[in-house]
């Protein structure tokens, strides 16, 4: 395997980062990930456009242009050409001699295998446990994952999927990795407006779904999810995920509902169409 | 200059962290950082036990014993000998296959110069801002500084040394990298006792002062700081630093105080008697 570090490819044993980077001594630098199916980048200008964002919030420059990342990821591919597969685009904070200022960023461009996605008939039905949060800077997608890493093992323990963030007013807001939607009364699509990531998938879930019904983004309270007919999971690894279960509470059918599997279908169409 | 990573020295280019591991992937790690003066470990007991302490509470282990830390920093400084130095002690969250379950930690042992500390009639008086903020998970020294750091073009843009972190009810807590001591009427010296990381200065600071005037652990409101005689700030690299403006607001005399330089002078008295 071959990564793209600064200026050149290299062997993954050589991919590495300076000791001294803020990435390493303080967390602090910020990345993006994609799919890449059959050589072609998925949403990559939204992709592009949203690392520019990051970057911008934290004083960081991403070191090339979109278009040279482009040609970067495609190289990179043509090395190592996989028919589904994660190119994870990552700028550090840089070698810092005080570790606390800011420095010149190193970028580094990896690849790694996926699954494709499901057909929409198999869609996975996951149980989730809700933890109150609110990520540091949620618009941001930075490095720090520090406490959705920190989850891990005791969502592990309880055979859990994943945690759902909210605030100490039981105001959802995001998974830490994935944004949240629900379908409630009168088959209306509601999804957390503050403290996320705007995700990208999010923003096809949001276009699809309002050519079949109302949709909202606005506060969603917990007590919502837990009254929903469906809930789902949007990210860029599985796209949508239905939750049948929060907090050991039942939520829906216990199944996939038919707005997930219709909005899964359509997206599945859309990453066809789309560059 | 030298490093030493996982089980050798090896010069500082080579002194890098895998591109998958969680601390470049997702800021997930822990440090401590102590003095070392004349080739002796200040505290080094305290920094090893909240460095064990930290290392759990993010299910870390550190790879190694206190007793075989000792041994690799002595040898670490005999091969680069200073005067002042500063040693950081880093354990990642170690390289993750997908990017999210925890590794095999990497462990890193860095040496840096450090000014010999000052005098006690050369301590500066430093201006700070306020930012509401609370650590994440702030009893742990995990690698997450990226608000501290965030905020560093930020407070240099107005002159300001530090950012003094409360919550939304003016309850303060500490700054990014040092806890705050307040002398309030009466000579009380109020710190406060939630949200914070347990100091090891600051831990000496509460020892020592108790022996000269009353002491509190407390909630402390930034209110109790504006009309403070004193605030000061404790980390390990300055020990002591006054502040002498809050918001643009005088604190005190403007000067650093009689409490601070008297503190100040026991804890340099300190130092040279433990190891």
């Amino acid at each position: 395997m071959e990564v793209f570090v600064n200026d050149r490819f290299v062997p993954e044993a050589e991919a590495v980062v300076p000791y001294n980077d803020l990435a390493v001594t303080r967390g602090y630098g910020v990345f993006d990930f994609f799919r890449m199916v059959d050589g072609r980048p998925i949403f990559f200008a939204d992709h592009m456009h949203r690392l520019q964002h990051s970057a911008a919030q934290l004083h960081l420059q991403v070191p090339y242009s979109a278009d040279a990342i482009y040609e970067i990821v495609l190289e990179l591919w043509k090395r190592q050409p996989m028919p589904t597969c994660g190119i994870r685009i990552t700028v550090t904070g840089g070698v810092s001699s005080d570790s606390y200022t800011i420095g010149t960023p190193n970028l580094i461009v990896s690849q790694m295998p996926l699954k494709p996605l499901l057909p929409d008939d198999e869609l996975p039905a996951v149980k989730v446990n809700t933890y109150q949060w609110i990520r540091e800077m949620a618009h941001v997608k930075s490095l720090n994952y520090m406490t959705g890493v920190w989850l891990q093992p005791v969502l592990q323990k309880e055979a859990l999927f994943d945690a759902l963030y909210h605030d100490s007013n039981g105001v959802v807001s995001e998974f830490p990795r994935s944004n949240v939607f629900a379908v409630i009364q009168h088959g209306k699509l509601i999804t957390p407006a503050r403290h996320i990531l705007q995700g990208i998938t999010r923003k096809y879930v949001l276009e699809l779904a309002a050519r079949q019904m109302p949709v909202e983004v606005r506060d969603v309270t917990l007590q919502e999810l837990l009254t929903a007919s469906e809930v789902f999971q949007t990210n860029t690894s599985r796209r949508i995920t239905p939750v049948v279960s929060i907090d050991g509470r039942p939520i829906g059918s216990g199944k996939p509902g038919p707005v997930a599997i219709s909005i899964y279908k359509n997206m599945l169409e859309k990453e066809l169409i789309t560059g």
